[in-house]
């Protein structure tokens, strides 16, 4: 599965490293060692640590325990080891020696040394200045995050193939809200779908997402459902609930593959719902056909908040509107940027984030659609494809 | 499923705040902002800052797509909002001007503030110090950590549920086994009973994690399966790959419920294995039993490490020492404190950690069993109860 060679996200990188004058990356955020070394342990508890110079070649620093692992999927070959695991010969005991004589001996104790400020804990960072008095520490959170913006081609493939298992669950889904099933019903018939269709369609992909310090995510298959009022909740566990007639339900589809996400979502009307909500549902449809033009590159991302903004005040929702309307998709699932008024980055090919205007009116009714969309040199693929219209079940 | 007024572990906490001269606590970290108020996101995009006080009353402060969610499973009642979502009345777009409001108002601008510089990055670190110049900071991680390590009532409640939930999947995934079916097979046999089991048993029951700052958890009831030298992988997700007569496959399962997690490990024979691989599973086994006299209230826990390197050395494997045997858990699948030979913490109730000493011997095979373990008052209780025996498929 490795395939050794830096994908070209690490020369755009670069780019930005020699233009901010940064000679060393160390990188201990996870989507981050990830992105330079193409390696998730899955569980960070033993700190993963990417080493990535301007010039030369990459390291990575890792727990014993994960030398087989990293050996079997990272597309870096210069793997060192701390901490004690059996038979493994490592670099002693704590990646912070280790780490020191490793910085210390590409001679660059005394360099520009780039961090993620937007990651690092403080205690760290205190470890990292006492280990390198010499290197002055720049903060190198935006530049990765701009980085990450724009998606190679490996990444828009997987981020398709994610697409494709968020359509899967969709379907599964609307099929058990129409065979009257409860939050519960429908996320786990859609989950159950997703994995046999990851299971059975993509033999060498990944499902495993980014886990926090202490704990670790094994798959990010996910499938969530909320009916009624419940929508308000936006994100929370599904329960027992069952959908009434005449009530609106709305499913949430989270998906990763080889670490990139996708987002699919569609609110589903049980019977004949309500004319209020009704008119909700129809207008966010057309907002989002009033949006398309706009989906190419150049537009600033302000516009499409605007559009949507305007879209609604036309319609009389004026009261309604909410902060963002979307947000960038990758190796997070929300990540930099969201689609709101502060937001002047214009669009280009390659970018992808979701797009899900959307309206929570209390008392009256919700929608809740969201779509995976590429920027293209012509314009914009969706990558989920589900049915876009009014869904009856 | 609110239920007011504070567990008391936050009195525990409010004790050691005294001692250590803490007047407010301000947690960002999602493990430890759920444990002083009870509510997970699942999401951490939007900062969630929970504002423990010495005495008087917890305040949250969260993104207001975030309120309805809150409301519903806080056992915090002040809850301010940030942020802009349709109709909600919130204190201002940002959360840094909301908490510097919040914190002055009560008095606290010039205070002893802790925070989590275990968690907390550099970059919100300073936004801190620029929005309180008159406060001075100290790290409660460690504080809030050995509060954490033993568990309250419900805690404990949870973890037996997150137990039962694991053995209902180890179950499953055995069965897989003995069907002939492949890492993947079995990983999704596995999940979907215990998330059938879940839908079924536990209507108000929530099995989300926690995930990064850029993603979410939703589900956190996980199972993969290592099919032979696939064993020295650790955390891998599962492939294809099927478990060939005379190999060992090891099922690994994680759970959690309301934020607690349980571990579930074991290690089948399909068929007859080799003799070599056949002593080791024995004598893990046989050193289990060894260590059970000395799972009780008082026992240092470097004592159950050395106890399991005796065990070890007495049976050749003196080459083979894992680096420890097991490690805290709770709020973090994997949590502080690991059981090695470094650390000194004696054994009290209420404590939960796993015990899985095991065998990593690259060219001759591997062990992977692993219990969840509560403290009592008399000795122990094992919360996982799957046959710990040797299991053929």
């Amino acid at each position: 599965m490795t395939a050794f060679g830096n994908p070209s996200r690490i020369e755009r990188l670069r780019t930005r490293m020699a233009q901010a004058g940064i000679d060393l990356i160390v990188s201990f955020k996870p989507e981050n060692s990830f992105y330079l070394t193409g390696f998730n342990p899955i569980i960070y508890s033993h700190p993963v640590i990417a080493l990535l110079p301007r010039e030369g070649e990459a390291q990575v620093l890792l727990h014993a325990l994960r030398d087989d692992h990293a050996r079997a999927s990272s597309f870096v070959r210069d793997i060192r080891l701390y901490g004690a695991w059996s038979t493994k010969v490592t670099m002693g005991l704590h990646w912070q020696a280790a780490l020191q004589s490793l910085v210390t001996e590409a001679g660059f104790a005394n360099a520009v040394i780039g961090i993620e400020e937007d990651f690092l804990p403080v205690s760290r960072h205190r470890e990292l200045q006492g280990l390198f008095p010499g290197a002055s520490f720049k903060d190198v959170s935006g530049l990765i995050m701009s980085t990450r913006l724009v998606k190679d081609a490996d990444e828009i493939e997987n981020c398709r193939a994610a697409a494709r298992i968020a359509d899967v669950g969709m379907d599964a889904a609307v099929e058990a809200v129409r065979a009257g099933g409860s939050e519960r019903d429908i996320a786990l018939a859609s989950m159950a779908a997703m994995n046999r269709f990851w299971a059975d369609t993509f033999p060498d992909k990944e499902v495993c997402d980014f886990g926090s310090l202490e704990g670790g995510a094994q798959n990010g298959l996910w499938t969530w459902a909320l009916a009624g009022e419940r929508m308000f909740m936006n994100c929370d566990n599904p329960t027992q609930r069952r959908p009434a007639q005449g009530e609106c339900v709305s499913i949430f589809i989270w998906t990763i593959i080889n670490g990139i996400h996708a987002e699919n979502e569609r609110t589903v009307m049980v019977g004949e719902v309500p004319e209020a909500n009704r008119r909700a549902l129809t207008s966010i449809l057309e907002i989002r056909e009033e949006l398309f033009p706009l989906l190419k590159p150049g537009t600033p991302i302000s516009a499409l908040f605007n559009g949507t903004k305007a879209g609604l005040e036309a319609r009389g929702y004026g009261k309604y509107l909410p902060g963002r309307i979307g947000h960038g998709i990758g190796l997070g699932a929300h990540e930099h940027p969201s689609l709101d008024a502060r937001t002047d980055i214009p669009l280009e090919p390659g970018m992808i984030f979701t797009l899900e205007p959307n309206l929570r009116m209390p008392g009256i009714g919700a929608t809740q659609i969201s779509d995976t969309v590429l920027i293209t040199p012509d314009g914009c693929e969706f990558l989920t494809q589900s049915v876009g219209g009014l869904i009856t079940a």
